[in-house]
């Protein structure tokens, strides 16, 4: 506060507006004189603080932040190329302390996977439009190199069934597996490189915050919907229908469905039905039981061996039941010559790559985080990405496909008792063992049982609970869930994650922009000023009204609406009579929330202030911003409302309008 | 506070989470027992505070607020009709006290802004590429119509220098005026009738707030790269240019000019930058000496008559000289039978109408409500609309082109004293007398003398001054200015329009899910607590640390990364031991700037409780803000993190750790 210069500016300013209220004027002059110390000294601090980062040091502090690794800032400079190859390698930290104890725990967690792994992957490669047999390939190269890089300890890795959903729908827009499957693998691999390389790539640069752009509310939701369209994908196996739609959306599938029925094989309905529920039942089992969690672990690999002998011995693919047949075996084949990087389709495959890479990220941290809090580590992002990224790009040179965290075997891994990545060692060499030995033996698999398989995965995708749990919470998350449920449902997966994504930012813009304002009131025996809508208990203060801006910004979209709403208060209050006989003398304007102001905003006060001093209410300022404050100074709003009128807080002002009141009673 | 349930809470958040610090547990017990009631009653307060409204109730009351007349809430229900009628035609109200006096001042200021308006009439006319007397026509009805509606009393209607341009911009792109003059004033038409029912509904429905979306930035933007683009389109006229470009972006303008170089008419040059400096001269003596406010305003109508005498005693016009020529005189014929609605271009029509209709509001509102404020009456934004899209309406019927509030016309009609919309109606009198009888008189003058009417008016329209506040104040809304003015220069007006308004959203969006906290400390002598960065006085406390976040929402965008940034402040204040010997024993996380949060920011605070208790410090949680506790509540993480930890304010939530501190310490 300037005492000497506050009433010259007072004066000043009252000069050049009419002068309907200039009796205030003497009223004023020993005011600033007779204000207690701590007040006038606390908006002294508030109006000579130093300026806050501007925008360059905000922007580059910003990208430093993201960029930068976090974590080597606070580790020691020595041995700087050791430390760096354990960042990059973790196998080589925590490798040195391992023993045998763990390894006994790793082997058994690791067994128990590949029995759950091996009819999944083969499930999934049917999902992406492949044969049985890449799967089982992305089953075994992905997590090895996982196990070098990764620094989780319970996460899974293989196929998983939205991402082989997400290929093929998105791929089969491009080439048709049924009549070109080689032209189509080779997109697969060409995706799954764009794929590894996106992940990477965000993860080097450190762009880890592009996974949050996709909210929890858009996750369930998408989860959800993929999670039902896959399923209507599994009736064609489950029906035994020939001759089925590409297309993913519920329409387009149904109509598929409901054309072929007259040709669906019962038998094989009732086969795939019968093992579906078999695995429901013992999952059920398994979570009541947490001793038998391996039960519904196992059931999935016993079914696909049961129905595989059911078939071979009653010899029923003769009579209608299809069957895998294409099973070859043997160590995943190099698949170098298959990316092409120069055909008509590369940007497409680039395009499908970044959003494979961001779905397969969202899953794989999700994932991650949730068990890495159970244990209490910290998994860092952006090393994860890293990691998922040189799998991918490792898979798509081994006939690999996209592979990422699977919730469901993760779960597993973790139940079993995993101490280490080496889980997922055990797990590919034990599926590398099946596929040089075994794959003959899975020639007569039924089709059906690989539709069940996918199918008893899904329950978990759909989290209602959750769903629930949005609406209660947050109706306009809800919103957004619905619009990836039913984007995914009756568009495609794509058109599903884009509305999400826009109903998601569209919110924090109308959040951001809304034009609300509060009245305070003072708490009975405190000096502490709150809503009192929220707080019935505040009261107001005769002649005073408190307003608070209750949006985060004062910009363009809302300052002047917001100054139409504060005048509307100021003078419709005058009219009621709410508070005294002589209505509203001071306007108290909190601007405690608003964190930024544009020069729309500014605008705006210098209109209100012009508009409250024309009608003989005067306006002081309460707890602005740093930002705020020294926008205002700059924009010297400042010196136009006179400085002695902005207050470093509601109680401040408060306690200053009350003397100017006395002073004009009496 | 549950004083009997929190310390049973508080064992069971425990129990679950690894025993790292279980002896705090013991601390706790008789804590809440020995609180000051004051700090309790107001933990129940905030508690138990009622719900805010729900969204259903926001949106509708939101729509109510915007949509249903304020003004008419205020006034007393009787007379009814009178009311109504009056407030559509407020002549009604004020006509009754007209009298003499006023009238005379009207009339000088009428006759004024009829000098002033002829030559700007005719000059917009042929920067709207239609014959001129359209011009005139435009200066008659439209004034007319919002005598009759409008509320301002200084406001000078009719044709304007942007939406001349912004007309013939657009429509060229769709007519050739050279080619096919009929067809082009038939679309002008048109999107002159689609500009007035745009408006008339804006105001009818209360969509006044859209004019807001255009940011006082973006307009300061527009308008500079439209005076720019303006006067470059004028080179046609100064240089005696034949062929010209019909685009209007900078570099096709400057290659036509350097292409046509070489048969430009210096003498035309002379005539025309002659008339161009006597008036910018006038303009500044008439700024300089308020008293000469006539000068400026005469100026140009004494040019045209000089111009045209000159042209005519020396045969000019013989010798290259072009001249106006055609120019039909009489009443403002019918145009009904020019609007077409059923042609192929009716969608553009509608579409460039929309963008006209905005553009005209803007500059209208912008100087109506400026000179309200100079005098001190308000203009209510949405009958404003209506009056001005009636006026459109009809004056599309009456071969108008799209007219609207002249910032310069405005400024000379309030310096002349109006005092009424009364100098409007002789105004457009005056007009429409010239168009009865002088129009042949205008036959000899030079197009060039047009060129530099329009030039002269461009001045007004480019501020660099408040440019250069907006660089001081917001470097943000100056790079929303940037962007306004180079789309329009080097793309199209819509292209610059379209920036801005992304710019400035982009702008929004990007504030409100800025990742930034703050550490706060307190002000000594004081129980208030502010930004250590702000407030270098503030001083930390040792064993709390008091973290507040920056941002209006936490939501998915940001909720991730504040959580890591939060953790990070904790663990490197221990590691770098800035707090005490024994680190961070309490975070104080203040939410008071947190107006909103989403389930992802709630799953965040969770992620983040359980790290901090994992890592043996404490969370409590101060200000949560009423949206944001009843959100809490709902997902019981209030529950979760112990009722008791949640506190009214700052101050009571330090107070509390404090005390446990000093019990954990004897």
């Amino acid at each position: 506060m300037q005492p000497q210069s506050s009433p010259k500016h007072f004066k000043e300013t009252m000069a050049t507006l009419p002068a309907e209220n200039s009796t205030m004027e003497l009223q004023q002059l020993d005011l600033d004189n007779a204000a207690p110390a701590g007040r006038a000294e606390r908006a002294k601090w508030l109006l000579s603080s130093p300026n806050p980062p501007n925008l360059w040091h905000e922007l580059s502090g910003s990208i430093r932040e993201t960029v930068l690794p976090q974590e080597r800032r606070t580790r020691p400079r020595a041995k700087g190329h050791v430390l760096f190859l354990q960042g990059l390698f973790p196998i080589l930290k925590w490798g040195r302390s391992y023993n045998g104890a763990k390894f006994k725990k790793d082997l058994m967690a690791g067994l128990t996977l590949a029995s759950l792994c091996i009819p999944q992957s083969i499930g999934y490669a049917n999902l992406a439009k492949l044969d049985p047999q890449y799967g089982l390939y992305t089953s075994v190269v992905p997590p090895l190199i996982y196990a070098l890089m990764g620094s989780s300890k319970e996460i899974a890795i293989g196929p998983v069934a939205v991402v082989s959903l997400l290929l093929s729908a998105m791929i089969q827009k491009v080439v048709d597996p049924s009549v070109d499957p080689v032209a189509y693998r080779s997109l697969v691999f060409t995706v799954t490189f764009f794929t590894g390389a996106f992940q990477a790539v965000f993860g080097i640069f450190r762009l880890g915050f592009l996974v949050d752009f996709l909210s929890h509310a858009a996750i369930v939701g998408f989860m959800g919907g993929t999670a039902i369209v896959i399923g209507l994908q599994q009736l064609k196996g489950l029906l035994g229908i020939s001759y089925f739609t590409t297309k993913t959306d519920v329409v387009s599938v149904m109509e598929a469905v409901l054309k072929a029925l007259h040709s669906w094989h019962p038998w094989k309905f009732v086969l795939g039905c019968s093992f579906l529920i078999s695995i429901l039942i013992t999952r059920f089992v398994g979570t009541r039981n947490k001793k038998l969690f391996w039960l519904p672990a196992v059931t999935p690999l016993f079914s696909v061996i049961l129905s595989t002998l059911i078939v071979y011995f009653t010899k029923a693919d003769k009579h209608g039941i299809e069957i895998i047949k294409h099973f070859k075996g043997g160590l995943n084949p190099s698949s170098v010559h298959q990316l092409k990087f120069g055909g008509p389709h590369v940007g497409e495959a680039a395009k499908f790559g970044s959003i494979c890479a961001l779905i397969a990220l969202t899953e794989a941290i999700a994932v991650g985080r949730s068990f890495a809090s159970i244990k209490g580590y910290h998994l860092y992002g952006n090393k994860e990405m890293v990691a998922m990224g040189f799998m991918n790009i490792v898979g798509s040179l081994t006939s690999c496909y996209a592979a990422t965290g699977s919730f469901s075997r993760t779960a597993v891994n973790f139940s079993a008792g995993s101490e280490t990545v080496v889980s997922n060692i055990v797990m590919a060499i034990t599926v590398l063992v099946s596929l040089l030995l075994f794959t003959r033996l899975l020639y007569y698999t039924p089709l059906a049982i690989l539709a069940s398989i996918i199918l008893s995965a899904l329950p978990g995708l759909i989290d209602l609970n959750e769903a629930y749990n949005l609406w209660k919470t947050d109706k306009l998350d809800f919103v957004v869930c619905l619009g990836a449920f039913f984007g995914v449902l009756f568009g495609s997966v794509e058109i599903g994650l884009l509305i999400a994504v826009a109903i998601s930012f569209a919110k924090i813009l109308v959040e951001s922009i809304k034009r609300s304002t509060q009245v305070l009131g003072r708490l009975p025996g405190t000096d502490i000023f709150c809503n009192i809508l929220q707080y019935p208990v505040a009261t107001q203060i005769p002649g005073i009204l408190i307003v608070s801006i209750s949006s985060g910004t004062l910009c363009f979209a809302n300052a002047s609406f917001i100054r139409e709403r504060i005048l509307r208060r100021v003078f419709n209050e005058n009219d009621t009579k709410e508070t005294t006989k002589r209505g509203v003398r001071i306007l108290v304007l909190d601007m405690s929330n608003v964190m930024n102001i544009d020069t729309s905003g500014i605008h705006s006060l210098e209109e209100l202030h012009k508009k409250l001093i024309s009608r003989g209410t005067e306006l002081a300022v309460a707890n602005p911003r740093w930002q705020v404050i020294t926008k205002l100074k700059t924009a010297k709003f400042v010196d136009k409302i006179e400085a002695g009128r902005v207050f470093f807080n509601i109680t401040d002002a408060v306690e200053y309008c009350q003397r100017i009141i006395v002073l004009g009673n009496c």
